[in-house]
C-alpha cells in the first residue's frame, strides 16, 4: 500500500487522459483506467460548478460498474475573462486560443469527484489555478501548434512538454493545470474516511 | 533547430542535475552536459545574489573549455524565513527540514547564468518562486523520506515524483522549483541576441 493513498482498494480512474494517469503514477496511487462515456454538452453556470458537474457525472457513470471500488471522475476547463476555451477543433482555432492567452492571465478549473458506493462515500470539489503566459510572437504560436500538442487539450496547450515554454508563472496548484489536483484529492480522500 | 531555442549552437549545461536536463529536453533545447567543478562554500548575502553568484561561477568554470558555445550555469536554493535549507546529509536532517516546511510557505531561488565567450554575450538573473506545503503528519514525512527522494535535493524534496503530494500550491514559475526557469531563460537568451 502506498502511504499517500489511504486505502487498499485500487482506484478506478474514469478518464482516458494520459496526464491524469501520469499524475497518479507520480504519487504512487494504484489505479486502473475505465473512461466514462459521458458526453460533455455545453452548459451555463459558474466555471467551478460546471467542472464539478462533469467530474461527478463521469464518476457516477463508472461507479455503477465498480460499486466496490473508489471511482475518480475529473474534469478540466480553461477560462479567460469568463470565456470557456475548449479543445481546439482545428489549427486555426488553436491559433486564436493561444493568441488570446498571450501575455495574459487565465484560470484553469479542475473538478474532482470521488464515489465509492459500497462504502457510501463521496465528495466533489473544484480547484482553480491562475496561469500567466508570456508574450508570444505569431511565429512562436505557429511553432507551438506545429508540435501537435495543442490539439487534444483544453485551452490548446499542455503545461508539460514544449508548452512549458509558454508559461511565465502560475498561482495555485501546478498539477491541477496538468489535469488533477492530486495533493488536495488525497487530502480529501483521507479526511472522508475519518 | 528548435524554435524556442534562438541559436544553432548546442548549449552546454554546466550541471549534472537530471531535472535540468529533463527541462531542457521538455523544451526541445539541444544540449550536452559538462558539470562544473565549483565547490559551493557557504556565503553571506541576499538569497537572489547567492544563487546568481553560484550560477555565474559554474558557467564561468565551464565556459573556459567551451568558448565557442553558450554555456548555462544554474543554481537552486531553498529558503524558509531567511534560513537556507541545503541538501540533507542524513535522514534526520531531511526529517527536520520537511517538518519545518509543513503547512507553511517557503521560497525557491533559482540563479541562471549564460556565458558565450566568442560572442561576448552573457547574462545572469535570479527567479523566486513561493511554495506552500500542506500540513504533513510525522508518518507522512517519514514515508516520504523512505522513498529516497529527499537526499540529493535542496530543501529535502523534489516537486516531481512523490514530492508532488507534499505541495498545496505555488506562486511563480514551476520549472524554477524543479531546477531551471526555462521560459524566462529562453526569453532572456533571445533578447540578448537582438
Amino acid at each position: 500500500m502506498n502511504f499517500w493513498y489511504p486505502v487498499k482498494n485500487e482506484l478506478v480512474l474514469a478518464s482516458k487522459s494520459p496526464r491524469r494517469t501520469e499524475i497518479l503514477h507520480f504519487a504512487g496511487v494504484p489505479h486502473s483506467i475505465h473512461p466514462s462515456s459521458v458526453d460533455e454538452i455545453p452548459m451555463e453556470g459558474l466555471p467551478e460548478n460546471i467542472v464539478k458537474h462533469w467530474a461527478q457525472a463521469k464518476a457516477a457513470n463508472i461507479s455503477v460498474s465498480f460499486p466496490d471500488r473508489p471511482v475518480l471522475g475529473a474534469d478540466t476547463m480553461v477560462f479567460r475573462d469568463g470565456v470557456l476555451l475548449g479543445k481546439p477543433k482545428s489549427k486555426d482555432q488553436a491559433y486564436h486560443m493561444i493568441h488570446s492567452l498571450s501575455g495574459r492571465w487565465h484560470t484553469v478549473y479542475g473538478g474532482v469527484s470521488l464515489m465509492w458506493q459500497s462504502r457510501g462515500l463521496s465528495f466533489t470539489f473544484a480547484e482553480a489555478t491562475k496561469v500567466k503566459f508570456r508574450d508570444l510572437s505569431d511565429l512562436e504560436i505557429k511553432a507551438y501548434i506545429s508540435t501537435g500538442e495543442p490539439m487534444d487539450k483544453a485551452g490548446a496547450y499542455g503545461i508539460q512538454g514544449q508548452g512549458c515554454v509558454l508559461i511565465k508563472k502560475i498561482d495555485g496548484c501546478y498539477f491541477n493545470v496538468m489535469g488533477l489536483p492530486v495533493s488536495r484529492f488525497l487530502d480529501r480522500f483521507k479526511d472522508s474516511l475519518s
